[in-house]
């Protein structure tokens, strides 16, 4: 499972050389059509990396043929020459395989203004694609891995027959509309590139952006659907906005899972909010704040923060009518304790806080971890 | 040096059992005038402790007379019940020194939503109004201690004869617009309710509300400004501000030093930006920060994690001109490296971060701590 799940493509991953492991950091993955549309969706960080300005001028037109992503490098904040670096591996990527480089998407991820070395990516280039096959899908999301502990892989296979595959990467910088997160989805539907890019931006809005592991949004995060239409199956537009949330939750949850050091997966569900707007920023401004993480990595059901977080935001709410329960447990109900906090069991990784505004009907689920000894550790000790 | 320096002042602090420590914790300061004018400044929280929603009253005639703050409970979403036990607290400073209750503001600091013991606070109230002195700024000073390590008192004498004095308490919760703090300044300078109110908002803009040491706003913050005239002396408008900017200033700074955990004191200077709100704006962006905090932590001069926390802002500024440098190295410009990241040294606890957005001639400093395994463990692993 994962991008060569779908019908019409080709994947390869391969070590460029450009991660000091030594591991595979160079993914190629082509479009064999006869579709060959794309879609994409950019982080919203004004400080933009190489590859993305590349990239928002090749997914213009809706045409996409390849894609290729490096770890090891950001190739962010590295001026024209960085530029040329980008250019210069979309143009091998196309003379290798005879497609335009206007065609062809780059994505980077690692150290922000570190000089990619350009022969090591081109050389890298030019092996992946050698290596290009039906099932080299699950090498190509080891290449994109950076602090990932586990690469991040999904299928939806429909019983109609078309399928819908992808790959992910992201352990950090997860926050607000993407971040440090490369994600790859691939099918073999027949749609078109229209409602490829309205379902992309439907599907990632409810589950990339309600990703918010640590409130750092990346500079080169970009989340791309490519269409082969190989199966030769049109689906149900409703059929299609289902299967594409569901690869995107599956892998969004799996970055979740895997964010660096965490210890919890927390659901921060609120209820009762006067539009989705309002549930989005309590549950951000809740998912943001380091004493309630502190709090849950220490196993310690401290309501008192959920409440100092919701109350910084703009959000139609009376301060003193908001019930707050954790894992079940009503903590507080009209500005005062309710049952007991003794009560809340926190020793499960899944930790589920449901703060109802008691001010509309609109609802929505932010999804973070807990601020530990180990995500310090690994965002000190090392440069990412 | 403290709430007493002033004349017409008197303050104490004592036991009154609220921290499970055993120390001092409840201090009470009494105005004896000839004026008794009071100024006040509130946390922006929407979520909103007893003691603000209390003080904000006795405020609004500008006339204050004492004023008595507790540690070891925050007496926030403690409902009615927690209401009355500030009221009661109020009434009896009243009580025993022969003041309106009207007249007496109250704080509170510690855990959200666990009543206060009102009979403890009560008899700490009635010991407390027994030991009042003219040189009991000290003692007050410690009672008001949460996590801090150390108490903080400032003042500022004038040649002239008229003085500030001040105590603070305040070591996680720094954030936007005040945190987890509470400040008492008194003053002996004879100035007006107006010039009080607006001198005090003026420096707190500029001091306290620009430490963000974790972005996480309390609900229970409050400075305050006591005004006695007991010197008879009636300074320069431009003296008095200048030297209440210096005592919140040197407060200010004082908490920084002491945030919970800390390894290194940032101050993040914004420069050439259109205006002062978006130097504001850039500086907070950045010291709210994980990564770039873990770095600074791990002495990592990562000046990726400062650009890309630049580029989620709204301010105006090209983000590919804008100039980082790190304790006086320049790191960035033009959007890409200039000097090796390698000669900055991270080593002292002082760091100097300058942003030059080269948008206009407006700046401001933001003043933030480090993400520490040290923060983690403080705010994990216990109840605050």
């Amino acid at each position: 499972m994962s991008v060569t799940t779908a019908k019409g493509f080709r994947a390869a991953g391969v070590k460029a050389g450009l991660k000091s492991s030594g591991n595979h950091d160079l993914a190629l993955v082509v479009n064999d059509g006869p579709l060959q549309i794309g879609a994409a969706v950019f982080t919203t960080n004004r400080c933009q990396a190489n590859p993305i300005l590349w990239s928002k001028e090749v997914i213009k037109d809706s045409q996409v043929q390849a894609i290729v992503l490096n770890s090891g490098g950001a190739n962010c904040y590295t001026g024209p020459e960085g530029f040329q670096t980008t250019h210069a591996t979309a143009e091998l990527v196309a003379e290798k395989l005879g497609l335009n480089a206007g065609d062809v998407l780059v994505c980077s991820t690692g150290l922000i203004g570190e000089q990619l070395p350009r022969e090591k990516v081109l050389a890298g280039v030019a092996a992946a694609s050698e290596e290009l096959s039906n099932d080299g899908g699950e090498l190509a999301s080891l290449a994109i891995m950076t602090t990932d502990s586990v690469p991040k892989r999904a299928e939806f296979k429909s019983p109609a027959g078309w399928s819908i595959g992808g790959m992910a990467k992201g352990a950090g910088m997860l926050a607000p509309g993407l971040a440090t997160m490369l994600v790859v989805i691939t099918t073999d539907a027949v749609i078109d590139a229209e409602f490829a890019d309205e379902a992309l931006r439907s599907a990632t809005r409810v589950t990339f952006d309600r990703l918010d592991s640590d409130g750092c949004m990346s500079t080169n995060d970009q989340v791309t659907l490519m269409v082969s239409g190989a199966s030769g199956l049109e689906p149900a537009p409703e059929d299609f906005r289902a299967a594409l949330i569901f690869v995107c939750h599956n892998l969004a949850q799996q970055l979740l899972s895997d964010a660096e050091g965490s210890s919890h997966d927390i659901a921060i569900r609120v209820t009762n909010a006067a539009t989705e707007a309002d549930a989005v920023e309590v549950g951000r401004s809740v998912a943001r704040n380091n004493l309630f993480k502190a709090a849950i990595y220490g196993n310690d059901p401290n309501w008192g923060r959920i409440l100092a977080a919701v109350g910084v935001t703009s959000a139609a709410f009376d301060p003193y009518n908001i019930d707050v329960s954790i894992n079940g447990i009503s903590v507080s109900r009209f500005g005062q304790p309710d049952q007991s906090r003794d009560l809340v069991d926190l020793t499960a990784r899944e930790v589920q806080i449901e703060i109802s505004l008691n001010a509309g009907d609109a609802e929505a689920t932010i999804y973070t971890n807990d601020l530990t000894h180990e995500y310090v550790e690994e965002n000190s000790a090392y440069s990412s």
